[in-house]
């Protein structure tokens, strides 16, 4: 029996791990639930689950029927170290999710990391503090979850590794066409179904080059040996290439819950008969092609500062988060996530072994210059 | 440095083992070479490797420029078991692979095992012998191969195995084309360059049922968790799902050298820079179909004579491999192959639980029966 705090409950990753913990009700003892704003689906949360403790942003007047169960309210990263956690599911979105992150590491306590601008901005620092303290950073997002189950029984004389891109909900389209895009249309993702900010963030590839950021430190990959692929089926999560030129791939149809749960029963796999199946037939064709990087340009800016390294993946990954906010509030249109980037990071000045609070100052710097840029 | 014996050594499995051996001359050493017919290029192979033994077929006349180089003369048996081999790459083609391939295991050398006839004949006799001896058989045909890397580092809940197939020369084509076929035409593989013996067996894809019953005797797996799925780019080599859904594929370009190299270095994977690596955007698609069981019958022929067992799949092999030589020398049509084996099998007297003795006199019979079927 594990027991979970899953931080970001009510969000998509958040909602699909409860899934998960209903379908193995003997395996999995929720002790913490934390959600920002949602209080409602929260307490319904709270009511099924009967956590020990839970986290929220609210009125203690809105809080009062979620604390009326018995359970005593605490902040994320007192959660994430909390006495009674035996795992801790990062489901939180951006920024969110560092404090609490290192908090579980500090405490001891393995974190299956979905949240991926954690290692965006502070992957050294994550990653560092992980090996330190030897607890494990547990890979959930599709793709690193891939090359984690690839490289298993391997010894890690990795050559390649080769992560696929869906291509977002407007693969295919023209700058002049993504000049016209309406938030509306940057949602539809064409396989998964996941949180707005995900859904925007790989309508624009900067999701991809997240990807590349996260397999970087969670499997000290140099640069150079992560290769990005467009697959647009979404069945081939992730390839890892070996010394010896053999490739695996990990495939399946696009669930969220199969990482997850494979990330919560690790080293075990466990079947669950609500998950569907790959059924190569069916499928009939994988198809690859390669990454439209003057349609999207993001993909390369991200990157570049994440090879810079010090603190500019963290200030574009804050001045993305306000980015996407303005795209989904319809202040901004599509295109102009790149220009507000762009712009924010013009004006910065990098901290170049940063500590934690260089990062989040950093951050906090980056939202608030990409506000302003809005505004005037 | 591993010391190794090479039965076949001039059919293709044992030509491109040599390549190896050669791109990795401090890791391995030729000590034996064994082939039937071809003197001339075993006198050569002799000559670059100087092995300790050699082992043929012909005159002692023939054999004298060989022995001249001071190796001894051995059986095959002998070879298997001789005291200075690590080793053994069995790449001999059908029934010649069984003596030789229980013989290295009784001697307790491991076997690098490219010949399937020796699983389909004798699978649980040949694996019973080799868990009890404690020895490995290590996959080399690139489908079981691929197998084996996909459980690499997993335990075996494994629910499901799906074996890819090329579809052989004939792919598509219907029973009323298939009358009409030149040996020449099913010789003309699509992707892959082997011997004759075995691309007639992929063109009849009765080789896709040796392989299934491979996989059935190397990972125990059940008959009804193993599936073929046609896969015309012999890109995915095959595929393994696990109890969670979950489904890792190995992949590469078709060269043979990768599954012998794997085989000879296990566990290490070792850089060969003359092996080339799969490009996804290059490759642009892997396709997927059913198995067309209509034209090619011999597929659930063989799996059917697999699971009934006793000598039944023995007297199948050797009936296909008197077949498989009238087609190519010219006696008897492509079709035929079918009409062939299931002639022999009707007066086949099955023994059920065989000793290698009852096993090599049903392969005797069948032979036999074969033989006389056409003469007549």
């Amino acid at each position: 029996m594990k027991r979970l705090a899953i931080l970001g409950s009510t969000g998509s990753i958040g909602k699909q791990t409860l899934d998960v913990v209903r379908a193995f009700p003997k395996d999995f003892r929720v002790v913490g639930l934390a959600a920002r704003n949602n209080l409602e689906l929260l307490a319904s949360q709270v009511q099924e689950f009967r956590p020990s403790v839970v986290s929220c942003r609210g009125s203690r007047e809105k809080m009062a029927p979620i604390l009326s169960t018995g359970c005593e309210a605490c902040d994320m990263e007192e959660m994430a170290g909390h006495h009674q956690v035996d795992l801790v599911m990062m489901a939180t979105v951006g920024e969110a999710g560092l404090g609490p992150t290192l908090a579980a590491l500090q405490a001891g306590k393995p974190v299956a990391l979905a949240n991926k601008e954690v290692l965006v901005m502070a992957g050294g620092l994550v990653t560092s503090l992980a090996q330190k303290t030897g607890v494990e950073l547990l890979p959930v997002d599709s793709e690193p979850s891939a090359i984690w189950q690839c490289l298993r029984g391997e010894d890690r004389r990795v050559s390649r590794i080769i992560i696929t891109a869906s291509g977002g909900a407007l693969r295919g389209r023209s700058i002049e066409e993504l000049a016209r895009v309406t938030p509306q249309e940057a949602l539809r993702h064409p396989t998964w179904r996941m949180g707005q900010k995900i859904t925007i963030d790989s309508a624009t590839l900067i999701n991809k080059a997240f990807e590349v950021i996260e397999a970087h430190w969670l499997f000290d990959a140099p640069w150079d040996r992560i290769e990005v692929v467009v697959h647009p089926q979404s069945i081939i999560h992730s390839m890892v290439e070996f010394e010896d030129g053999s490739v695996k791939a990990q495939l399946s149809p696009p669930d969220m819950r199969l990482p997850i749960q494979y990330a919560l029963f690790y080293p075990d796999r466990v079947s669950n008969e609500s998950i569907s199946r790959f059924d190569p037939v069916a499928v009939g064709s994988l198809t690859f092609e390669p990454l439209d990087h003057e349609s999207f340009p993001c993909f390369r800016l991200a990157l570049d500062m994440a090879k810079r390294g010090g603190t500019w993946p963290a200030a574009l990954s804050a001045a993305d988060e306000v980015a996407v906010e303005l795209v989904l509030s319809g202040r901004i249109g599509f295109l102009e996530i790149e220009k507000v980037i762009k712009e924010v990071l013009k004006d910065h000045h990098p901290v170049m072994e940063p500590s934690i609070d260089d990062i989040l100052d950093a951050s906090r710097w980056a939202r608030e210059q990409a506000g302003r840029l809005v505004e005037v």
